[in-house]
């Protein structure tokens, strides 16, 4: 039931309701992190921000097909499990959940969440799997759990709106707290991904924030946007990315469009571009 | 907040909250019975069989619309809360949640739920929009309510068997329950839609469970399916059903058809036909 790591693990959801129930009868309150582990400072952070607001936390290590395409990363996307549980130890983690496949989506499962809203356009559009995987396991997560706060990073900021959609439409009882995003001494956003980048892209990755950060100003200034977008995208290929998903300025809140081409409300920039096989994605405020 | 009838009354997720918060700090269970209104007999032996199951008791009383297709009867389903909240009370119901459609679904909302396996056929052929309608709302007044355990009637066979899915897929932590169907003197199973039955359509309804529990006892005896299921149909157009949509006899657990045609483990037989432009539905085991 529990594994003899640094930091308790659990397998099944009935071990990990056994031990969060015993908590709830103590009165301690709740805290989750999902995380696909190959966890980085960046998952830290939210382990901590987590720490801080309840008095114990769950983190979850699944990493879930159901939000991977067949011809994405699933297979290779990196598993570490027992590196991932000695950093959570050390962030103040209490528990580290890892189901398998199996123990998630038994034979004859035939559920399925979907979202519209946040979720359509800009990751919608080129990974259309994602958020409904999103939605779907972190249902589950947060019924097997039952915590009463989870964190959730910026850095996925689309992923983060989402799930406050689809917490508020499904009544889920859980406040959702997004962390800001950690980055590296260079600006660039942390990810699981950054793991695949040769030296050469891992220079060019880190033109990623600040291409972002000037099309944010030329954007807050009053530029038309259609034009800032165009730059910054330019801009990335220049600076040596292989593709551009997107580069947009979007309202902070839902992400539509800005109606006049102009921000004038609180905005925010997203893209999401390509170094060789690898794909990474910011975003921050305008 | 709370009406002056004879059953507490909430409206909003907020005030149901508080009022089950406190039930639960008192250390109490909670039953729920989903309901859409126009309450008989058959709901109130489901809200009796919750109190015997749990300390407290919340019925809700929503008329769903994302369950109902653009043609089918949302506009003219039955509506009577007061008298509902009265019949309620004297069932040992403790708490009656009656939200608005805005309450349930605001401005913005985003999210569905869609549910295979025991959701295809039947009913999922002929109602398209229901059973995805039923999932939604029930996770959300299973999330709202947070019953430890939940009364459904096994009238609406297939939604029980769509509801224990997505309940377990979703790892909802609430006890499902099915009970019996209740009818009347003829056998005919009670239903807010025979309210709409004129003396002779009655009549007529009244031979839908004979000719059913007469195919089910032909099915058990070893006769291939096709033919039961032919006769049944046949004889439901005789006694003076004006149409059929269909008359089945399944696996009683997911209510997939038998390979061979042959019943050969526990079986359910399910119909549904039109009497005018009410349609009614039975089942019963085989």
């Amino acid at each position: 039931m529990i594994d003899a790591a640094p930091l308790p693990v659990v397998r099944t959801v009935a071990d990990l309701r056994a031990i969060v129930r015993d908590w709830k009868r103590q009165g301690l309150s709740v805290g989750m992190v999902p995380t696909m582990g190959a966890l980085h400072e960046g998952h830290l952070t939210l382990v901590r921000e987590a720490a801080r607001r309840a008095d114990r936390v769950v983190a979850s290590n699944f990493v879930n097909p159901t939000q991977f395409a067949a011809h994405e990363d699933l297979g290779k996307y990196p598993r570490q499990q027992e590196d991932d549980a000695r950093l959570l130890a050390g962030a103040g983690c209490h528990l580290m959940f890892a189901p398998s496949a199996d123990e998630m989506y038994p034979e004859g499962f035939a559920t399925t969440v979907a979202v519209a809203g946040p979720a359509l356009g800009l990751e919608g559009d080129f990974r259309p799997q994602m958020f409904g995987g999103v939605a779907l396991v972190v249902t589950k997560l947060f019924n097997q759990v039952q915590p009463d706060v989870a964190v959730f990073g910026e850095k996925d900021y689309q992923q983060l709106m989402v799930v406050r959609r689809f917490v508020r439409d499904l009544d889920l009882p859980v406040e959702i707290v997004g962390a800001p995003t950690e980055r590296d001494g260079w600006g660039l956003a942390l990810s699981s991904r950054n793991a695949y980048l040769s030296e050469t892209e891992l220079e060019t990755a880190r033109r990623l924030n600040g291409i972002l950060a000037e099309a944010g100003v030329h954007a807050s200034s009053g530029r038309p946007l259609p034009g800032v977008e165009r730059e910054a995208y330019a801009a990335l290929l220049k600076a040596g990315f292989d593709r551009v998903d997107y580069v947009a300025i979007r309202h902070a809140e839902d992400l539509t469009p800005f109606r006049n081409d102009i921000v004038d409300a609180p905005a925010r920039i997203l893209a999401a571009a390509w170094l060789g096989k690898t794909r990474l994605i910011d975003n921050m405020a305008v």
